[in-house]
């Protein structure tokens, strides 16, 4: 879910200075709109610690008219508040319509604290992220934004930030002994974190997770992201429809670095290794399958990638050395004419595997958000709904136990053309190949995105993605064998 | 919430042979119509044992085309079914678009049993109906409509019910030992449903509670809705506009009889004996609000009711004998400019009391429901979606330990004019009746047609609605103070 904001993203400070000028315009305009329109606007600015909330909060302050911006800082209740139910502090805090409300600390503070500090278990913050769904859900029917941008930090560069804030004088005071505790606590926090942002990233009010290690960036970003937003809101408020929920990434983001392109696709295996490590590495598959057939844990792999990027290939190497008997692959493609009067998740709810057996589709529910998302064939509204459901279904699944990992084969562009131009000199692969690639190589970019969005919404530390290095055939098959058998060894262990 | 379904509704039997023809009539031909709908219907029957689900069922099936209705009963779940994630077995039996599935036992059918005989806690409870309205939400995002009925017996009429079935040898082995049993736990059972019933009557899939103590009357009554849903859907569908949800009465119900009229207006008491009474329950509500004081409970008693039926007055005779210091009266007339600026619960929560203090609402946020319904002020997606926020706001406040009362004051229409004309002859009260108030009164049926579904939507044991006969006003004066009283009392010993 952070993989993205861990790139280490950064702007020059030349851009910046360029780019701040034309933002504010910008953001001072949407302001001057937003002032005769009947909603609210409720900017969250959550995340770790040192990862710039404070700042961010001041260069919005700074670039947009105070006046109509109120910024609300949430400490210790007050007795008065205590004496209330929990939001009544909120409540009273809200935007009239026209105006913005910055929220520093909110809601979401206490059941985080609350969860790391093991004062309520996971069951409990499940209801106080259900009440806190409810209560967004209901501002939002009534017409209000929310913006929810999450700053986040590797612990590294959270452990970094701390110490050169320490260091400052001018900034040592904000460093606090609870920044402190909590930089013990990161792993217990990023675990917290990520359950809250999953079950709370709702088509209505998404979180937007924000690289925090450069103040340039994350400033732009959340600035861009909140221009966007209220533009986009008043648009849709103007035709009297309700905006359908809104992207992850801002176009700056996106175009900054993606995190394909982080895979280093030179990695390879020669054959002697490989064939060893094929050996290795199915031997060892056989034995813990056999275990998990004899502990009853059922296991589903997704596999999604580029067409051509060595899916079939992969899946393969997995099954042969699986009891044909305690298996399945499931290929996806066009849904039948009964799959289409369903709900999309229905055909993959079909074929859940019994206790024990694994199955393996072969593309799977995730075509929502890339091949339906960019061709159109879902309406925006539907595939942004498509994210939460997706992580709801997958909830099911491994709170049923079910060991759940998503393969993402990446190759670039030009293996993938050799790989077309291979096919076609093969008798038996011609087939495989169509005017549809060649079509579908033209989106490369938009679905560069969905993919980029798909694993920021969707991957899960009970449910990853893991990208694969596949431009080396090899090297990607053993990778994903390996993974497979490392995950499944730990569950088992369990 | 279960009031108007222990109203004991009839219907003669000639009646029912006159409007079953029409009504299978009507139909089948809106089953024909769905069959070309992109979009499926799920009809759930539950309810109390004996409330007639086996029968309406059989009904339903009789009376529509059963090629295109398919019935799921669940009982223990397969082994099959055991090894896949909970929701499963529902995912394999949703129907295709333009198929109708009944369903007699449900995704309900766990979570009310297990909390009836305590295997899993309240906490846990809401878990799985936060679980059940995810699931429900994605199903209707997807175009599903999903109707849901819950068939009701008083703790007599189940008795009863069970008693001839049990008689008689044809039904006999329909009585099991479980339902003798569900019969000890009655009380439990319907604290449970009430529970289920509030939390999951979401405006996209309203529960609608039937009076089943007699089977001509609920089996019409939800044929009548079954009809009503679908061609209400169907419409708007076609229309591309989600349908905003279902009013709880069909026409049917409200036309038969009204809560309302189940009040003895002539209750009455003479003056002596109101005096003596006033005396002891102000002095005895004086008391009690002093221990409330030190015990720092909070009150929040609501009043609503028709024009001149006495809420002023029946205000006054409490907060005399209240320190004026410790209660607060809010006034609810049309809101101001900043009030209209927010989520109409915002002027609500405002007000909300100290620890320990008294807030009388002099009409309150079931205006939206009654009034802003009825005038046309809200949406009717709007004054839907009303239900569900209103009971999850006053959740809140009674989670927050405090003590919530509602009072409707009822009188009939000659004893309002009455009221009009007597006012309109004395100086200081002539301010009080307006054109409005007259215009008002045209939309009695309206109104009453509100009220019975505010309460059945919102009356919960923890929240009460308690309904007041006020054409006299000294009975409806002393029956609202030993309400108070009573209440304070019971919770003050907890």
């Amino acid at each position: 879910m952070f993989e993205i904001a861990e790139l280490g993203h950064t702007v020059k400070k030349s851009d910046y200075k360029k780019q701040v000028p034309e933002l504010r315009v910008k953001l001072l305009e949407a302001q001057q709109l937003l002032r005769d329109c009947d909603f609210p606007v409720i900017i969250l600015v959550s995340g770790v610690d040192g990862g710039g909330k404070g700042e961010i909060i001041n260069l919005l302050n700074e670039w947009m008219d105070p006046r109509y911006i109120r910024t609300n800082a949430f400490a210790e209740p007050s007795d008065e508040e205590r004496e209330r139910p929990r939001f009544w502090r909120y409540w009273r805090t809200f935007p009239s319509d026209g105006f913005i409300a910055i929220y520093v600390g909110s809601w979401y503070s206490d059941p985080i604290a609350l969860s790391i500090y093991e004062q309520i278990d996971d069951l409990q913050l499940k209801i106080e992220l259900s009440n806190i769904k409810q209560l967004e859900r209901e501002l939002v029917a009534d017409g209000a934004l929310i913006i929810k941008c999450w700053l986040h930090l590797s612990k590294d560069a959270q452990k970094k930030r701390l110490k050169s804030l320490e260091k400052d004088p001018e900034t040592s005071w904000r460093v606090t002994n609870k920044d402190k505790k909590h930089l013990k606590l990161y792993d217990k926090f990023i675990t917290v974190a990520e359950q809250v942002i999953k079950e709370t990233s709702t088509g209505e009010a998404p979180w937007l997770i924000v690289d925090g290690s450069d103040i340039r960036y994350s400033s732009l970003t959340v600035g861009q992201h909140v221009l966007d937003r209220i533009t986009r809101h008043i648009e849709h408020r103007s035709n009297h429809c309700p905006e359908p929920g809104a992207e992850v990434q801002p176009a700056i983001y996106v175009a900054q670095q993606s995190l394909l392109d982080t895979l280093d696709l030179t990695l390879s295996l020669d054959k002697k290794d490989y064939n060893e490590a094929l050996a290795d590495q199915q031997a060892r598959l056989g034995k813990l399958i056999r275990t998990a057939r004899e502990q009853k844990l059922s296991c589903i792999l997704v596999f999604e990638g580029w067409d051509a990027a060595g899916k079939g290939g992969s899946i393969r190497r997995i099954t042969r050395a699986v009891d044909a008997r305690n298996y399945q692959v499931i290929q996806i493609a066009a849904p039948t004419d009964e799959e289409k009067a369903h709900h999309y998740l229905w055909r993959f709810w079909r074929h859940i595997p019994r206790a024990g057996k694994l199955t393996i589709y072969d593309r799977s529910w995730y075509g929502r958000v890339l091949v339906e998302r960019v061709e159109g064939f879902a309406s925006k509204e539907e595939w942004m709904r498509g994210y939460a459901e997706i992580v709801n279904f997958e909830e099911a699944l491994t709170e049923h136990g079910i060991l759940l990992l998503k393969f993402w084969l990446h190759i670039d562009k030009d293996e993938q053309l050799k790989r077309f131009k291979e096919r076609e000199q093969i008798s038996y692969k011609r087939y495989k190949i169509t005017e549809e690639d060649y079509r579908n190589r033209e989106r490369w970019d938009d679905y560069e995105l969905a993919v980029n969005e798909m694993v920021t919404r969707t991957s899960t530390q009970q449910a990853p993605w893991i990208l694969v290095e596949g431009n080396d055939k090899r090297y990607a098959r053993i990778k994903i064998l390996k993974t497979f058998c490392d995950n499944l060894e730990e569950k088992l262990s369990d």
